[in-house]
């Protein structure tokens, strides 16, 4: 029995690859490597690696993770530049590293050391890219909202039971150079563990990781909830947490599985959907209706989904 | 009523300074943000800020954190040179940016903008940190052992019922540059949350995230166990957990504070010490028997405390 679950339409490409690997018995660090790699490399993808949105000095700077719910080992990356697949970079640190989380340049030399492949400016920023950002610096000196901040979250159970959960971003359009968001933060972007599960999120990982949602998931799904009422849980909890905190809630989604490969999957605002297969299940996508709408809730400031 | 509690003896002066601007009504934020200080400016405190353990290339790079429970705001920052209060960055971050977490340069340039002083390496490095870096070089060739990881992790309950997590670390000795600890990790070195209560951790960060012990014990305490309960039940679950997947486990230590301000602290190894103080309890510092011990488990290497 193998199992996978990614979030949004864009990634049906990883799952059908992923499908591909956990059906012909390959484990799910390969699974989940493999399916985002198509991913990051597709520039049509506005928001995971090459074709990314760039941050507020028009760079293109990334964030990936990965966590095996057998070993419990991690590698995560952030703010790194230069790269088609941060994906890799982070399994490298997952397998090789001393250390789980690597940043920056520090993040970039030890991929140098791994051999992972460097790629140029060109290849990994896209025209449409630079044209977004002159635009966004206008709306900037106009003081109009940014817009976009949305992750490739992925998590495979493979047959021989070990659940992997992998994210990939370039992070929020425009951000400070610097800024890490939730993706490669264990907890609140991906968590995994044998048995319970695994979640991974995608949203403005600001308000995710206020309350750890990935960790809160898979912790729920360990006490036993469904998949689906440990998603449903975490972001109406999440959600009202925030707003009744006072502040402005922005959006949140997280796709979970728990240890037999079921899975679950919630959101606070409309647009969301996941893609999904198992042994038996063609991969499909499914619209997901929220659990909790902060388009219809009185917030702080509007929403910026 | 007001609490506080904070890692390691090294800590005293924090507790002190805190319990100080909490007795006299002050609010969380600043208590903890200014006992840190104490201990950031400290040259012989060796594993925060000033004076502490220098990276594989003999630089200084420091994480920090802070966490207010009541609006569940965040700031991080990680791989920041050449300040000596990157908690000060921290609450700065979680005050006035949009992001909650910044590294490396991107976390510097936050820094100048908003005033916050720079220090040179001069008042930074210690001659102390140069000569053990010299002797850590020799023993890396003869594939010895690198000692080295602690942190300190300040809560405070202030009387008007806030509680804030904050933490403040040079992280492990001989690090790879870029690489961050569990200290800047939401839900791993700190969390807090009205209420349920805050929690803070030292040890190995690598291994204190693979479990996200801080959200997990104030989750714990959320969810009715005493602070006592909450940590000891998440350092052996931890412990057993990583031991049980087949790896080495390394020193893992926690303490935690329930909304009443009663207070919880766990290790895994000998020698953890906490200090604390609330009203009418002047501070002091506590040792704290294991509650499982990795020096008397079978593991796979000795573990590096």
């Amino acid at each position: 029995m193998w199992s996978t679950i990614s979030t949004w339409p864009f990634s049906l490409q990883a799952v059908e690859k992923a499908s591909q690997i956990l059906a012909a018995g390959g484990n799910a660090v390969d699974a989940a490597e493999q399916g985002i790699h198509l991913v990051e490399s597709d520039p049509k993808v506005d928001s995971v690696a090459r074709g990314g949105w760039l941050n507020a000095k028009g760079e293109l700077e990334l964030d990936a993770a990965m966590m095996h719910g057998g070993t419990l080992r991690v590698g995560c990356v952030a703010a790194v530049k230069g790269f088609e697949h941060p994906v890799t970079i982070a399994r490298a640190v997952m397998e090789k590293s001393k250390h789980n989380i690597l940043v920056g340049t520090g993040a970039e030399e030890f991929a140098d050391k791994c051999g992972i492949e460097r790629a140029d400016e060109d290849r990994l920023i896209m025209p449409a890219a630079r044209k977004l950002y002159e635009e966004n610096l206008k709306k900037l000196e106009e003081e109009q909202e940014i817009v976009g901040h949305d992750t490739i979250g992925l998590i495979a159970l493979d047959q021989s039971g070990n659940i992997v959960s992998a994210t990939s971003t370039s992070g929020a359009s425009m951000k400070t150079p610097g800024r890490v968001g939730d993706s490669p933060i264990i907890g609140s972007g991906f968590y995994a563990m044998n048995g319970a599960g695994a979640c991974v999120a995608t949203g403005l990982g600001e308000d995710i990781m206020r309350t750890c949602c990935s960790h809160r998931t898979v912790a729920l799904m360990e006490a036993g909830l469904s998949p689906q009422e440990a998603a449903d849980k975490v972001i109406y909890s999440a959600t009202r947490a925030i707003i009744d905190a006072g502040y402005h809630c922005d959006c949140m989604a997280i796709v979970c599985m728990n240890g037999k490969g079921e899975i679950g999957a919630s959101c606070n605002h409309q647009g969301f959907t996941y893609t999904y297969a198992h042994e038996g299940q063609e991969p499909t996508s499914v619209v997901v209706t929220p659990i909790i709408d902060i388009g219809g809730i009185p917030n702080e400031t509007k929403h910026t989904c």
